[in-house]
């Protein structure tokens, strides 16, 4: 398999962590996000939308976004689980995970923050919009796990919503966010963080880290 | 069931379109969005995120995120299948509803065209981002089912992907965009929208409907 991504990306990230977690294997394909490689022709060709993640199987076979790649991991290599056995902890686990991949993720990435720039937009508000998205975003992830048991997001085992959040909080302390105000979140972070599966997948462990 | 939504919500309108699909009844409870309701002390205590749509079931167990709510439904019951059975066309289905619904709808939805306003952005500009981000995320999402058979998004039945497909296109033409540019993604609309179970769901035929 090949993954298509960017050091950075946590999208990328985030799939970086289910093959860990999966104990797959890909060649890892670095494009550039800020000098603008993911929109080169024969990478559009691959996937239209110009983001990463994409992953190749070795079919040649194309899957994108990151959420219907950690689904289609999950259902062709089961162990360990990403998701629950029940429909409805399932649910809690999707809801948790496309918290961060709708709400948060998208509306302070690089594309969105370009375009608020080309408004106009100061780059001392630029920041406090992505920190406005990411704190609003986070302290509704913290309710969303606050009667849930720890150490992780639900539970003893990592899930899609781990993979999800610890990428996430990376983005939030980059753009100057005080995670202190989430310990729930920081309690799943830090059981994350200690296993090898999420450590190897850290932004600055990858051959492309600048 | 109970379904928490308003009428002209594209997150709500894919679930409304999932429960007549599959024959469901639910008891439709409307927060009027554009007067904040959905951030309503008693609103935001089953859903943090303060957005719809929200599912309660018969036990009062909770299911936010449209998609998680949708992936439930599907998970509990399965026929008409919203999903393909083959991992690899479950993965290019989710993937559709994912640049819809991670990439389009959150970034041109009604809190982020606020804090557009609140940032002194005029209002000409703010029309304009979002029809930028409906006209790019509609142009990729065109390309990905370039290539699969029609009417549908993929093939001869409804998908997970049409659901998501219908709202979109009609908060893409709320924004002035011109969507003749998609044909592939109209021939899906129009396929979907002569059934009843997506006419029913429209946001005119709501009861909250103004």
């Amino acid at each position: 398999m090949k993954l298509h991504g960017y050091f950075r990306s946590s999208a990328a990230y985030r799939v970086r962590i289910a093959l860990n977690l999966k104990g797959l294997r890909a060649e890892h394909l670095s494009h550039h996000l800020r000098k603008g490689e993911q929109c080169a022709p024969a990478y559009l060709a691959i996937n239209p939308q110009g983001l990463v993640p994409t992953l190749e199987d070795d079919t040649g076979t194309v899957i994108t976004q990151s959420l219907a790649i950690i689904e289609w991991l999950e259902e062709t290599h089961p162990e360990p689980a990403l998701l629950p056995k029940d429909p409805l902890r399932r649910a809690k686990v999707r809801a948790f995970a496309l918290a961060v991949a709708c709400e948060i993720h998208p509306v302070q990435n690089l594309k969105v923050l370009t375009r608020l720039r080309e408004f106009g937009v100061p780059e001392d508000k630029v920041t406090g919009w992505a920190g406005w998205v990411n704190r609003e975003g986070l302290a509704a992830c913290e309710k969303l796990i606050a009667k849930e048991s720890g150490p992780f997001c639900f539970g003893a085992r990592p899930s899609m919503a781990d993979l999800c959040l610890v990428p996430q909080l990376a983005n939030a302390r980059r753009f100057g966010v005080d995670v202190n105000a989430y310990p729930r979140l920081l309690e799943a972070e830090a059981a994350a963080k200690a296993m090898k599966a999420f450590a190897d997948a850290a932004p600055d462990k990858q051959p492309d880290a600048e």
